[in-house]
This record gives structure tokens, sequence and C-alpha cells, in this order.
């Protein structure tokens, strides 16, 4: 832990709604996760309640072998209307993450934290089908934008991923994150490129949530590094796909309440002995056939 | 080079058949790749053609992104009833690759060299869809097996590929190498897993033949090692990735045709720079939200 870094601050920016129908069940719920969120030092105060409201709700089915989400059907509730305002707090958040609504609404979170060092964007096909216009220019005004590779290449409307990375690139974020599932993440800037592949686990109990695990890790450790530079951001990228890896191995969030800190370090770790191959020399590099 | 190393070798065992229709043409065509093969120094004593009869050929189509491909027809024409037959020096061969034939005719030129150090098999779903029991009994007397994800979690009938891969390794292979095509490649052993990105590229005008192309690769690299141990096979990766991001770029063998060694090492470097990231020091591994 750096003792020289500013207390690290989480923000709740969604707004979480309510049932009517089985509505003291689901609230007792709410307050069940909003005191977790205060044992984890997560600041809740611009968390929002709509008594009346049903929460978001996506359904979908997933593929044989998980990897393709199939979208049946999405409802916004009270999404639909969200017009977050931060408190003076929140106003000073040093990194942000524009969780997936509609772009409008990102754009106008957006416009309240523009001294920000880092803001990253999530979305979904959703709105690339149905506010493209809107989605460019949001996306002209983060650092940071996480899709999925089907979302990069349905965005830059092109099919070969690395070109479709160049275009987004070409239109304002220094930065593009690609998730890929079961096949890991790829980060693109100007410059670079960088690559991993997924943990390897023998239990995929559901993929759901897994890309906003992968965020909130990538986030979590971002906010705890005084440079945001290509080596932090890489990192971060590992620590963003152990979390995904432990999210997707249970329901829900199960998994991820109660994992410590040496269990998401030993996968760090693990992370390092999968991807590690030794250099060649440059005299010998490929053995002559002659 | 290592002069160290006993001659490199490479035999082709697979029989080139000519078309009656069309047959000066295809003849001169066979010529001159029989003629390139002996420019870089490939053995082709082994070769065998059917005067009458006609080429394997594969017909398909690739999806929007080139990640699928869906196979339209298979005609296997002189491959049928191929039985091929080892010359004495072959016969000595310290490595060897089966190429992708029926898997009784594989086996019977596995019995062939009783003493190499190493064999490899390559399969397709043709295979795993007729004859499965030959095709496990094939893979029980392999070192090797080089399929691409789906084919794996078919031969193993299990949708998780650690599964999948873990069950295959429990018929007698030491090592199992996955190819995911764009998403690059994972190596499964007992007790190590590797996995690399494939290499970035915005002109895949052809993915047809990456496989074949990613085998020999890694199939020459690791000819050209005195030791096939983890490391070795690692790099092997690597340079089978390498030939393959080459292959793609231009029609059927057009590229690779021209390679120069110097190509080749500048991308196994990229690899290197694509996939590096560093350690995190033990006791700040993950910087405490507290």
């Amino acid at each position: 832990m750096n003792r020289n870094l500013p207390e690290q601050r989480y923000f709740i920016q969604r707004l979480a709604g309510t049932h009517h129908h089985r509505g003291q069940r689901v609230v007792r719920h709410h307050d069940r996760q909003t005191s977790f969120f205060a044992q984890q030092n997560i600041d809740t105060t611009d968390l929002e309640v709509v008594p009346d409201g049903e929460t978001f709700r996506w359904f979908g089915r997933y593929e044989y072998d998980l990897n393709v989400a199939h979208t049946l059907d999405t409802h916004l509730n009270v999404f639909a209307g969200f017009e977050p305002k931060l408190s003076e707090g929140s106003k000073k958040s040093r990194l942000v993450f524009l969780g997936n609504i509609q772009p409008d609404l990102q754009r106008g979170v957006r416009k309240q934290v523009p001294d920000a060092e880092l803001v990253a964007l999530d979305t979904m096909n959703l709105w690339i089908d149905t506010t493209r216009e809107s989605l460019q220019k949001t996306i002209e005004v983060v650092d940071l934008l996480i899709v999925n590779d089907a979302e990069a290449r349905q965005i830059a409307e092109e099919p070969n991923l690395i070109k479709a990375a160049r275009k987004i690139l070409s239109w304002g974020p220094k930065t593009l994150i690609v998730k890929r599932g079961e096949y890991g993440a790829a980060m693109f800037t100007r410059n670079e490129y960088f690559a991993i592949p997924a943990y390897p686990l023998e239990s995929v109990f559901d993929p759901t949530g897994a890309g906003d695990t992968f965020a909130g890790g990538l986030m979590g450790y971002l906010a705890s590094q005084p440079q945001l530079d290509e080596a932090a951001l890489r990192r971060a990228m590992i620590f963003g796909s152990v979390m995904a890896s432990f999210n997707v191995e249970e329901f829900g969030t199960e998994r991820v309440r109660r994992l410590t800190h040496d269990e998401i370090n030993q996968r760090f770790r693990d992370f390092k002995r999968f991807t590690h191959f030794e250099e060649i020399p440059f005299e010998r590099a490929v053995a002559s056939v002659q």
C-alpha cells in the first residue's frame, strides 16, 4: 500500500431501483448491498434510489462455449430518464468510469468532472444501434474506451479490429481496451499494442458481469497508481482480468464479495507465468536451414 | 545458426495430384512448387504424384470478421486412398508432423517412425465427426496435438477448453496446442499453461492455411533446437504465430515465399513488446483501499 497516495474514493453513479411487486424483499437486498459497499470504504453519497422504479434488467442467453451472449431483451427502467448530478466531492474525482447508460447522459456526467485525470467509458450494442452520433461525441471527450471486440468493430464499422482501433483512437481517446471474453483482452494506444490471454478457468459458471468486473479491477488498480502511464495501464489490465476471472466462477457477485488480496495477487503472478517466454539472441534468432 | 545440430531435413508426405482437365498447366505449377522446395533445402524424396488424380480441395466461407470458417465441401480426392510409405531416410526423422489426413493413415505413418523424438498431429472436424475412435487411437500415440479451439472442444466433447485440454492430455499426448485464429494460441501440458495473442494485422487477406503455416513455423523452429523443453515449445509457438501472420497477409503462399529471416525475427521481437508487463513487488501487489 502506498501511503503517499490520496485516499481512494469510489462513487456509485448508477441509479438503483426497487420493485413495486416484490417491494420489501428487494429493498432489504438494496440495504444489504449498501452496507457491503460501506464495509469496503466505497462512498455511496451519490447513489440515487427511485422508490417506485424498476431496476435495469438485461435478458440474454449464452452459446455453448459461453463466449457469445445474445441479448433477448433490455429493460432500461429507471435508467431511461437518469440524469446523474454529482456532489461536490464526486466532481473532484481523479478517475471516472462512465458506466453503460445512454451516451447523452454519460456526456452530462463527463462535463461535471472537467479536471479528471482519466475518464473511461463503457457502452453496449443498444447505444451503437440507436444513438450512434451521440455515442461518437461521447467517445470524443473521454480518455479510455473499454468495449468488447464485436462492439469495437460495430462502433468503427470496420471488421478488422486493428483498423477499427485506429479509427476509434482518431476520434480522441488516447487508449482503447478491447475485452475478448475467454480470449483475454487487448489494449491499443497510438504507438503501442498490448494483449493478454484470459485466466484459464475450469469452472466458468456465469460470465454475466465479467466486463464490469474487469473495468472495476482496472480502474481500482489505476486509482492506486501515481502515474497513469503505459506500464500502469498494462498492469491494470491484468488486475481487471484477474477480477473478472473470479467473477465468472460463481453466480452474480458471490465470489468477488469474499475475495482476499492474497488470492488476487496470486492470480496476477500466475499471469506472468502463463505469458512468459525467453527472448532469442539477435545473431541466431532463426536457425537457418542450410 | 547452430552448427552442432544435425542437418535439418523436411519431408513432404502428402500426395499431390494433377488435374486431367487442365493437365499441362497444373503439372507445370507442380514442377514450380517442387523446385521452390529444392531451393529451400526441402527434401521431396517421398513426394508421391498420382498422374490421373485430383488434388485435395476444401471449399468454405469465412464470416464477417474472418474468425470463423464454415466448410461448404471437402473433396478428399487423391488423399482418400493415400497410404504413405516412408523412405529409409524419412524413417529416421527426429521430428514428425502428421498432416491432416484420415487418422488410420496417420497412425500408419506413426508406426514407421518409432524412434522420433516428437510426433505432432493435425486433424479436422471431418475426422472428429466420422472417425472418432480411430482419431482417439491416433492421439494416444503422438506427443503433441495441434488443433483449433472448436476442434479441441469437439474432440473432448467438453465445452470448457481447460477441461477439454485436461481430457485430451489424459489420453497420452504430453502437449496440446490450441490455435485461436485472431485471438492467438494456447499451450497445455500436464503442469503448465501458456498463451499468446496473435500478431496484430491490419490486412488479413486470406486466413486459409494459417493453421498449417503455424504448424510449419513451430516444427521448423523445434527442429533447430537441441532440447525440446517447455521453453523451446513456447518460443516455437511464437515462431508459428509469426509465420501464420505473414501467411494471411496475401493469397495462398505468396507472402511466405519471399519471407526473409530479418522479417521473421522482427515479428518475434514485436511479440515480446506486445506481451510484456512489469511484475508487482510482493508487499504492495494490490494497493489496499483503507
